[in-house]
């Protein structure tokens, strides 16, 4: 695609998308644009690739409404067509580096042993993270960068997100069930289509000027 | 723009990406591409608009040459085009919070107290956060949103890119003056075009399937 076009599409996207309150509960996401979200979710970047993450897409009217209790009674919960947890592995153990590096291996048809280097660096990192008490937030931080990914792609495709970070974890992990399967929730994603009503949509986006965010080191 | 044309745009670029470890040191990104990029970190969302960041863009040699020391000697440090460090304010104060809803006064052309609702919900939530040793926790995660922000916004302009964990924040920080003006080192990127010798882009791309990071609770 021309380049221009996409310089064009980026700058325009990102001025359009707002932290959108009220969803049209009519308005659902099309399958293909789904797909390429998720996409864009599976396909984020993550430390060493490891991709340290569950999405939960919950659908389920009842259980929605159960989590929306745990999320201040916001209405974007229920009402977005698209509603995402952002779940973290809350441990990353060497069982779980060996399941990685066995599909890297098998993927690029190589011996698993020719990663023995790789291997040994991936686990002293996690060791010393576990260590120290701070593997959960690195797991944490690797789930943020699959929210900017969801948050950029969707905003290409001109559907409405809000992330949610107004929410009770401990509340969702227990409706969910996720402890149980080693991950704990870190964040959320409603998706879908603003409605006519949300008075946010009218908001001036405000940003600080480049100079208060940017620093240059000539 | 074609919503079909988009889509595929979305997924041959994130397919395309990979984390660039040799880049072509005599590609240089264009400045109307710089320009898209500063955008999509600026523009990025963050949690009530707070922006608790900053980006610093490392064009010194000599100072690229000092980061790469504490980057386990890594060559994107030097070798990319562009170097920027994202750095998370370490505090999130109330005349820090009065100072961004002065500006959405500004911006919006309505009175200050007007926000004070806002305000209220704003003050309460960093003062948790503050309270229980998390508000740094906090304003790291936000700087993740705008690295997979940035990560996107460069693989559809086909600009590579290699997120960068493995750095001394303290030692970042210090050669970069951060602490002083209230910021620390969370992450770095470099940007630019990979070199032709970079062994690691002909490597097979690999994700876990889509149904082993996804749950859909029906």
């Amino acid at each position: 695609m021309d380049t221009n076009l996409i310089r064009e599409e980026l700058v325009s996207a990102l001025a359009w998308r707002y932290a959108t309150k009220r969803f049209d509960s009519e308005r659902k996401i099309s399958e293909p644009d789904w797909n390429v979200l998720e996409n864009a979710l599976r396909m984020s970047p993550s430390s060493f690739g490891l991709q340290p993450w569950r999405f939960i897409v919950v659908k389920n009217a009842a259980v929605r409404n159960s989590l929306r209790e745990h999320a201040w009674n916001q209405p974007q919960l229920v009402e977005a067509s698209h509603l995402v947890v952002l779940a973290a592995r809350t441990s990353v153990d060497t069982t779980y580096v060996d399941h990685y590096l066995q599909l890297v291996a098998t993927e690029r048809a190589i011996p698993v042993e020719t990663l023995a280097p790789y291997r040994g660096m991936i686990v002293q990192f996690v060791e010393n993270l576990t260590n120290v008490g701070q593997i959960e937030a690195w797991t944490t931080r690797q789930t943020y960068i699959a929210l900017g990914s969801l948050l950029t792609a969707a905003a290409l495709l001109r559907i409405d997100t809000c992330p949610l970070e107004g929410i009770d974890p401990k509340q969702f992990d227990a409706i969910l069930d996720l402890p149980r399967q080693g991950y704990s929730t870190k964040v959320a994603c409603a998706l879908g289509y603003r409605s006519a009503d949300d008075a946010a949509a009218g908001n001036k986006k405000v940003r600080y000027q480049r100079d208060a965010v940017f620093s240059v080191v000539e």
